[in-house]
């Protein structure tokens, strides 16, 4: 494995003088589904999420290991979209220190002292420089961690949240502006020229808190929950399957290259994306491996080598700004990933060395023609 | 679940008078390979199949629980195709049997008191009406059963043979004549006009000892072997992908739909495909029922409604005669499962029902353009 | 691993003139249990078990991968006992032969059209001369095979009867008899001197369909289900923790040294014995290679040398004659397993060598004081 | 669950003014080993530990997942016995602090810029006012990360040092020291009078890098290692069965109360117990719930209600003071938890209801006799 700096953006995010909160780890989504009842029966019928709270128009999930108030809080609007990704801070000041490291942006700032969600105090919501609406708190309702309540548990419990999945269009830059705000890159995807499809950072020590994808964006790529083992995400599949709603089921199951954990992509009925997730490493030392993997390394997705299908690549979910309004994408200027992994006859297999053979059953694969 | 009898065949095979021989299993494949050293390093390197004996241009190896000689037999010739199914009979008085039950079926016949492989006694190979190389024998060489030695076994251990499969054009024909041969459908897929895409076939009571595929034949579709779990499967997937070797990986790993079995096959340095399977389900009563699928669930041959890549359909390897000589394919006549399943836009997505709605991240799959 | 011939019984039962009835396999077990609605709750809400059927008194319930009517009947009654082992058998004539068989031994019949349990047809019960009820059936209702109804699985799936296991003072004597009636041994404890402790015994090519465990008898030593995998039976201890019900296991979970299966004893709210299996190997071959443990193999029992309960080998619960009354206990004669594995410091570790050194954390494993 | 403070010691450590280093995580265990060869045999062979160098009278292991040069340091020596539990800092100036800590406490400290061990630079031992020695380092070798050359993982492939275990007598002073060293607690284990048994303390978000077992100390309870799943630790549980080292298996596997983990105990060729581990859950918010357990909570040691083997309880193996000699053990005042926990008729069965009955299969287990 070999590791290579992320450049320097040409275009900047400027560095706040002021300190940036100390954040703790992705705590949850705030996410505006248009069908209620739909979306909670997939996220706590189907994938088994526990219900701490719901009232009209929202209800309020958590993972099986959590003890704070929800991991995932569905709201009933218009357009189906992200109107937060909410972090947890180590104190009650860093809500303060991530308002003034915003402020000191111009960024789009909100302050509510009573909080943006049920069970959820004193709280910072802000645009970032990136588009993306963030939340930083610290005062949050405590509710019962069920890790034990294993009569409660069905065979695909989901037990963490894991991490968010962001679409931005200039990565480098987003890398740069993540960093200052004290995230760390675990793990990338870079061509030899120096392109950057996409980074990995992360504040808990694993692979990511959030990753960034190279794309239009401001954007959600997905959400992530993770189960305690392997077998729990192909019992989602299994039961996915049994319930004929196989067609949730985008990609995957499979390992990934990047992150080395093992992996599950379904889209929820409003297409947004959720991962599910399990067995990445630690990642908590200053000095830890950066991974970088080169684009053309065809086991970089899928260490299986599975193709990635087109979707992945270009669908993601729009983000609300701080009025509620969907904020509109910036096109990726840099080479897209989708592009660059589909050969000269049209294939998406891909590899460094254009020399090297491709068997025969990969050639039926994914040949993209006209539809893009 | 339902289930659809296969209708008779225009053109059968007559049914021999003589009594068919007491099959007790599929036992072992006697695969010509083109070279030695590198299928012998798949099969006993990479998947980790016990060498039980070798010499000059074979090898015999066989699964950690398995007590005769070998299941898998490897000899180097000029062409990779199949030189024999081979199956274990009650006694040694059904190896006279089966040479009964062929000689008055006109089929070329070899019987060898010597036997024709290492560890293995009297037998009896035939071609058979389909075309197809059949062993039978009883007398074979036992050997240590090492479903106890946990010291050898490596993450994905493959403890049993499980099944064959094979490519045949008319699969009511071939069904009709396995049936007489003492074997019983335990799944098949049809269209509702009563096209039989595919038939399961056992004699132990598992959902096949062979199964029959239809296609331009005879022809090999695979071999399976069989893992205690699921995990096992996954291990040989991550190995594969740790020895750079993931293009070995052509389809899956999934769940089928038929069988109800955890799956994987993989093409080994000759493009012999070998499934590895586990969990399939007990079928030992003579009115165990039998489970017919439609050709456009697309859950059937994969229960998670993952794509079927086209190689898994279009891909075969051969078989010889009594000779040694590559048996000339017979097209199939029926329709094909592949182009019934691929609608009037390219896509591989099927279902029943045409107006049913495609996701939009289904649409990127396997359009199959001009290359087939 | 050897095998040694078990000898012959000094008291054998006669050998009937009557050809056997074909066995299929273990079928249903006809448990009467003193409280329905806890025996009720323990095998549905907390193992899981499917319904078929329920009517004043009774519960019929199956596995997950069953097609007739039911694997365990639950019946109330005044005592906690066995009224019946059900076999199924491959014809309806095959309950003719099975009447004639025991008819001939002078055993106590009961032939019965209309079936001795709901869902079941014609029928044949008998006291054998081991003192325990059998049954032999072939007409059965059948039921949806829920093998894919994965939305309905929880964590600790059942999905099939494995086996029963029995309590008798003559080892030697009832495997002749079992024998007889057409079972074949697949592995045995026994020790230098040719006592033997225990044998297993199978139809089904699994390593048995029915175990003879050495003690005072006839009694019900437990009936096991299977699961799929290993951490299938992991989380039935989980959800026991998790309900507080920790109390219900006995012994395990754990490798079995004989049959290589994965295991778990529990004890059901009469004190039934129930065994959660997985993964034993094929034993269909009609030289399948028998195994024999030596009883002083501390693996045998448990292949990781964990030490066996007492309450395992000394307890176990009655069963009924054909009127419904429990049958007195028969005490064994031969030396006892649980005796003989108990060294001269009173501790239950076991080993051939005596010279061989204990671990310390061995030596205060089940020191059996005076309670025995 | 509760949560209930751990008293105030009587007679504290005293604070240090000087800051404490800010400790990263558990990183590697020096242990002094009487047979090189044997010890490197169990941990390389047996276990699969990763020999990362080796030298005249040591060898470095590592798992999986690691990229600091090892996480175990086998030295032979005279006697068995711990020469340091070391802990990475995230700085080289926590070194610095680590000394200044220590040195105000009037510990024996010896700092080496060179390193203790081969492959870590510039490093502090102290032996600490509990009498345990203690390792802070920054300065280390970096490996290669093995976490995706599965080709290398055996079935139990062992990914991630875990945590330490110590035996202490005074536990509430062990844990106010630890306290200042800035660990947190987690879970602990007392009665109803105050009592503390056990105490586990974390730095990295796990459920701990070290637990303080109250027993005669200072002592090496054992150190743990880290599977990605439960089927890893079954495949070593197999793998010692197969090599008919059973007997290495002291206690388990099962699953924890405290900290939900699955686990095993095992004791290498010196007697130094290893427990194997994996899947406990995320503690790294600063008001992480604490639980406490009721020392008479029979599922708190193992969820499923497995008792505790009294080994497990008495043994321990001693810790090295800087100048290599072994460390004078000081008893325990406090109440035993192996006493409390056996009733007044000599069984260890125990539950804070006196008065619950006990089951049969209970009744005889671990009866202690007169062995203690």
């Amino acid at each position: 494995m070999s590791s290579h700096p992320i450049p320097a953006p040409a275009d900047p995010v400027p560095t706040p003088g002021a300190p940036p909160p100390d954040v703790l780890r992705c705590a949850y989504l705030d996410l505006q589904v248009t069908d209620l009842a739909a979306s909670g029966a997939f996220y706590a019928d189907v994938l088994g999420l526990v219900v701490t709270a719901e009232g009209p128009g929202w209800v309020a999930l958590r993972t099986f290991d959590e003890f704070i108030h929800h991991n995932l809080l569905l709201r009933e609007g218009p357009v189906a979209a992200t109107a937060a990704f909410a972090f947890r801070v180590r104190s009650p000041e860093d809500v303060d220190r991530a308002e003034a490291f915003y402020r000191e942006l111009d960024c789009p700032v909100e302050r509510r002292r009573e909080g943006f969600a049920p069970g959820v105090g004193d709280a910072v919501r802000v645009q970032d420089p990136l588009g993306f609406p963030y939340e930083f708190f610290h005062a949050v309702e405590h509710v019962e961690r069920l890790a034990w309540a294993y009569d409660r548990h069905g065979p695909g419990a989901l037990v963490r949240l894991d991490h968010f999945n962001q679409v931005t269009p200039d990565v480098p830059r987003a890398v740069a502006f993540m960093e200052d705000l004290g995230f760390r890159v675990t793990e990338d995807i870079q061509d030899t020229a120096g392109t950057v499809y996409a980074a990995w950072l992360r504040r808990k020590p694993t692979v990511h808190d959030t990753a960034l994808t190279g794309g239009a964006g401001p954007a959600l790529h997905h959400v992530a929950f993770a189960t305690h083992e392997k077998h729990n995400i192909l019992a989602i599949c299994d039961r996915l399957g049994a319930l004929r709603q196989s067609d949730r089921i985008e990609r995957g199951p499979g390992r990934h290259g990047v992150s080395n954990a093992f992996y599950l992509y379904l889209r929820d009925p409003d297409g947004h994306r959720v991962e599910i997730y399990t067995q990445d490493y630690y990642t908590g030392d200053p000095d830890n491996p950066v991974v970088t993997w080169d684009v053309h390394d065809n086991q970089r997705r899928d260490f299986w080598g599975n193709p990635v299908v087109p979707s992945w690549y270009t669908q993601a979910t729009p983000v609300l700004d701080l009025g509620g309004r969907p904020v509109a994408l910036t096109q990726r200027r840099d080479d897209s990933e989708l592009e660059v992994t589909i050969g000269a006859d049209g294939f998406s297999y891909t590899r460094p060395d254009e020399d090297a053979p491709m068997p025969s059953w990969k050639q039926g694969e994914y040949k993209l023609g006209h539809q893009l």
